[in-house]
């Protein structure tokens, strides 16, 4: 069973996963950045070769974990949590632990293994944003659980371990602590101006325009004003919402549209970079409603400017997000 | 002039410094990792290729900015702070920026280009530890400066861009947040008990014994309890103290010794991984004294397990530190 455990001090939880294959000497870095090309676990033809599909969408009825899916979603053959088990919370001399309870999912974007989702047409992608919803209000229905990260590592630099093209869901039964600080920011700003502050940033981004790299009747995408990453984008929702899963069906085909923008954008201006993004939602069963809104947050990996953030929090950029906006706002796509 | 910017939601300050060489197609990530190999500016014989030296240790009493030094300090060339000017505090609409005034230095730990820092002598390295301390000492007369971030970039993985052996100094006029939240963990804890959290946390480290890699009479080395990293280290001072720069000249030889130790033994461990280390020590002019206990974190740098920390600040750990400790601890060095 996997094992989170608190530091003291910053009351940060990390998922101590020894079942992911951490031998020590499976830590070397190896000296070619491709990924494995063997026989491949998400090609369909291979679906015995994952757990069991927790959902398809077939657009015939077909069986499950047969061939003939455009979408599908299976326990992570690795997983950082196991969905079994009691929460364990338990001090241990000054330290705290509880089990690894919790899911950890892949939602394979496409059946085409070479396909790239910033090549897919838009209407797949909203297929993509409707499976992200049908995971999270059905394990919303967990009650130890208390958020659930949706994020994507697309290319090696950007931690993907497999080429096909996915995205992974992990469930937690904490609130991570990056997140409690986004949710405590916006509380105070709520608690003194009663605004949410992101619809007070749109207004601003409005205003000022520079920072702006596309918009649809729904969405709007920016370079945030101070942006830890050259390239690093936000894409919200411009109807004040805390809850990615409440979005009515508009809006997610305006979401794929920008979302399929801003990676292509992306594409053309970094010559199709690696990438992480990752959804910003409420916590489950938290009355977030008033004062957080949801939205995307995409980050090129530009292996350069990797350095010393992960061990001090600090950034350094080297590219003002007004000259990165401009870049892919320009971008001939 | 770089230009310090403020997250309006988390408070977290970034630098834009566009100086250092972000155009767009600057940023394409490189097909190979491997560092420049032309004229080394960090190698004797080479100093008018640095800016001006700002501190050098000469074993014979030899000119400025000429060869014969053991260790040398310079202005960063493509500096991410500016050290001249005001500090331009100013709001932006609902943002709020400063200028980037601050400093950003180098330190050249050897004249031997293929010298690293774990084959270097304690004697030496206790050397840099004191011109990390002479730095600290001059930079602190400037009461705009707020915190000094020492740390070091080993490998190309790690983020070092030369691989000549240096570490670097960022003298910043505000406390990143990761300080911030550090010192706001101890405080609390002191509040509450009138006590340092790291002074229980080596108390329980010499009951539990399984996550000490080393020790001697003045300092221990631990793999922390909720480790965000593997093989991740913290070595602290046996006595506690919240700065740094107080350090006694024993304390240095012990330091010097237990660094070398440490980083020994994780290239034995891991075979010469990249890695960062970075010094925590309290914030200028702020009195945390009693609860603060400055320390160094040493991160080697794993490239499979890069991900989607960055975009989360959430992180999964796959190697425990209890095995993590007993790998390190066992190696022979």
């Amino acid at each position: 069973m996997p094992e989170l455990r608190r530091d003291p001090i910053v009351g940060r939880w990390v998922i101590i996963s020894t079942e992911r294959g951490g031998r020590p000497h499976d830590l070397q870095p190896s000296p070619s950045q491709s990924l494995a090309v063997a026989l491949c676990p998400f090609c369909p033809g291979q679906e015995r070769l994952t757990p069991r599909e927790i959902l398809a969408y077939r657009p015939q009825a077909t069986d499950t974990n047969s061939p003939d899916w455009s979408i599908r979603v299976v326990p992570n053959k690795f997983p950082a949590l196991h969905v079994e088990g009691d929460m364990g919370r338990e001090g241990i001399g000054i330290y705290d632990r509880m089990n690894g309870v919790g899911a950890h999912e892949v939602i394979i974007e496409t059946p085409n293994h070479k396909e790239r989702l910033a090549d897919m047409p838009s209407k797949r992608i909203e297929d993509l944003l409707w499976a992200f919803r049908d995971r999270i209000l059905d394990l919303k229905q967990d009650l130890r659980l208390r958020y659930i990260l949706i994020f994507k590592n697309h290319g090696a630099a950007a931690g993907a371990t497999l080429e096909h093209s996915h995205s992974q869901l992990i469930a937690l039964p904490i609130v991570p602590t990056s997140v409690s600080e986004e949710m405590d920011g916006c509380r105070t700003h709520y608690e003194q101006k009663e605004r949410c502050i992101y619809c007070d940033i749109m207004r601003q981004e409005f205003v000022d325009g520079v920072r702006i790299v596309a918009e649809n009747p729904e969405f709007l995408c920016i370079t945030p004003y101070a942006p830890r990453f050259p390239f690093e984008m936000w894409i919200l929702p411009k109807r004040h919402a805390g809850y990615f899963e409440e979005c009515q069906r508009t809006q997610f085909e305006f979401l794929a549209m920008i979302l399929s923008e801003a990676l292509r954008r992306l594409d053309k201006v970094l010559a199709r970079p690696s990438y992480n993004f990752v959804l910003h939602s409420s916590p489950l069963h938290e009355k977030t409603g008033e004062y957080y809104h949801w939205h995307f947050e995409i980050i090129p990996k530009l292996t350069q400017v990797a350095g010393f953030e992960w061990g001090t929090g600090f950034y350094i950029n080297p590219v003002s997000p007004e000259e990165s906006a401009k870049a892919l706002r320009e971008a001939e796509i």
